[in-house]
């Protein structure tokens, strides 16, 4: 499926045009790279969109960049400045109101571009979080180009597991194949630095790959994600090898029924706290609640975390359409730890729709 | 030679420290990460500085970099804690002024971070570039970090060009070849994505590596560099596949007297706009000015791009110890190009050191 899509890319704009009003804006100055990128198509460090309640959108960028825009949004007019701001402001007629992103947008940036809006006889107004919630819901060549990646995942962990893990390897040997099985299959690159935590540091949520040998005996957790045509999968498996203590194989199980039950209540209508709170609630009752230490999952698309938030007090409204990921754990210090996580895709009835899909019983390898 | 060393950050604190007398400061709040690293040793993706006058400073992170601050900044107190702002504010007694780093912070953290200040009856400063300022000056344990990456990747380049580049295999796959070569030879990472530019593609200076297959009679320009213990290496080479056409050996020829004459003019007391007038007077007496469509070069260190500049009108002093790259380039579209880069240390007196000492001439493989 092609990546470069006008028809797909124009809707976007559409959709995102449509705030202008409620916004009371005349323009919109998208600076933020993966924004511009989800508006436009174009995937350049350089790119700015001004998008115009008027239609007139422009796609600015640098000489640098300029066959590459064109290639990746033919249907948009384009101009090579090194000053979006100033070719903006050039482009409107005071009193004019143009938003910048606020949250992306540096505090001297920010400041520069009201100065100099103001001068020319408009108004520079912060907007938050526009073009980010537009993003929340993923459209069909985006949920494609999402489980190309998760399948890549899947095909290259299941390998893995089959034929890699045993006790004398390394944790940083098995992410270095693993990040290559992804390249093989075809992904672009990974989607963040692979996660390999064996023994006592699956105990550590965010450990990094270490020179640590494989024992017999070991818990094993591997969180990873190949990226394909900019989409991020993230898949997380726990196994052990051999015979783990009992305590592991009771939490294992726990966590496998608190990350089913996110998952089932990963459903349209209901909230990212809602899915927390259904994973949270299982793991609280069993006693080891002090042990899950972070949120139960996040958006993920074309940023690895993206709106919306999956954890506790998340307010935003799931919608058929989003992806998230679901991702419970319990982490024993000293001892080892479990998680489990897939990439799901919320549907308008019945459990989120695994994009992941890896058995997730306990494997004793 | 080991990554920690309290004297080297304790001595990069105080440098700092000088500068908040000048800018009538009683705190600077550094919350960019690749500065928190350079000033503390801290690696983790969520970590403060609150650097005092008084010398009261302080390591702000959460929960999950408890350990992590304790073994990279053993030297320093720390505080876990998820509003860093609030905590700064409750540590001093008003009326104070605390700096902000106003290019990194966002415009929407910046003026809740002023709002805040205020409200406790102190001010928020904005700043720019103090910590990068003072990180262009490399110390002798950063000067080892950059030789080991310069030399991981000329030695990972020098095999590529030996033993893999052919007619018949991808720009994608030389790529990986040579990262994976960077790994095997103790690289953390690569400093950014490997540039391979075979034929037509050679004059797009920022292509990415394609599917494109080697042929007979290209040129090809790779442009790498290695990451070891944070610091970014980052050299080009530009070689042709045979028989090449007389205008591009000549364009090669011309590319190499530009770089040399660059290397050349990096020396103390020079500005970053003398060494990009040094090589760009050779290229533009050739006639081919209009070609050379970038800067001459950047500094490079904990960042791949950082300060100074070496372009048009760079003014920055050079100072010995600092570190750049010099490269410049030609680009002739759907013909080809060239660009010769190195990273170099400037000395004192005479020209700057290359660190990546990997023949320059034109190599036909």
């Amino acid at each position: 499926m092609s990546q470069v899509n006008v028809a797909d890319h124009r809707a976007r704009r559409a959709r995102l045009r449509e705030r202008l009003g409620a916004l009371d804006l005349d323009a919109l100055l998208v600076t933020e790279p993966v924004n511009v990128r989800w508006c436009t198509g174009f995937t350049g460090s350089n790119g700015q969109l001004l998008l115009r309640a008027t239609g007139e959108d422009l796609l600015i960028t640098d000489a640098r960049y300029d066959e590459r825009a064109g290639a990746e949004a033919p249907d948009l007019p384009r101009a090579l400045d090194r000053d979006p701001v100033g070719l903006a402001i050039r482009r409107m007629s005071p009193p004019f109101r143009v938003g910048f992103e606020a949250e992306h947008l540096t505090w001297q940036a920010g400041q520069r571009l009201r100065e100099r809006v103001i001068d020319a006889g408009g108004a520079g107004v912060p907007t938050t979080g526009e073009v980010e919630e537009l993003r929340t819901v993923k459209d069909e060549r985006e949920i494609a180009l999402l489980r190309e990646a998760c399948e890549i995942t899947t095909s290259a962990l299941g390998w893995l597991l089959d034929e890699q893990v045993q006790p004398g390897i390394t944790e940083a040997r098995l992410a270095r194949l693993l990040e290559d099985r992804f390249l093989d299959l075809g992904a672009e690159g990974v989607a963040f630095d692979t996660i390999v935590a064996s023994g006592p540091n699956a105990a550590i949520p965010h450990h990094a790959p270490s020179d640590r040998v494989l024992q017999r005996g070991d818990m094993l957790t591997i969180d990873c994600g190949a990226r394909v045509g900019g989409y991020h999968a993230d898949c997380t498996r726990t196994v052990g090898l051999g015979h783990v203590p009992d305590l592991l194989h009771d939490v294992h199980r726990l966590v496998q029924q608190a990350q089913a039950a996110g998952r089932s209540a990963a459903v349209a209508g209901a909230t990212g706290g809602d899915v927390d709170a259904a994973a949270r609630q299982v793991i609280d009752k069993a006693g080891f609640g002090q042990e899950f230490v972070h949120g139960t999952g996040h958006g993920v698309g074309l940023e690895i975390h993206e709106a919306p938030a999956v954890a506790r007090r998340a307010a935003a409204t799931l919608v058929a359409g989003m992806t998230l990921t679901v991702e419970p754990g319990v982490y024993l210090p000293g001892l080892g730890g479990v998680r489990i996580e897939d990439t799901v895709v919320v549907n308008a009835d019945g459990p989120a729709t695994p994009l992941t899909d890896l058995p997730r019983e306990l494997r004793l390898l």
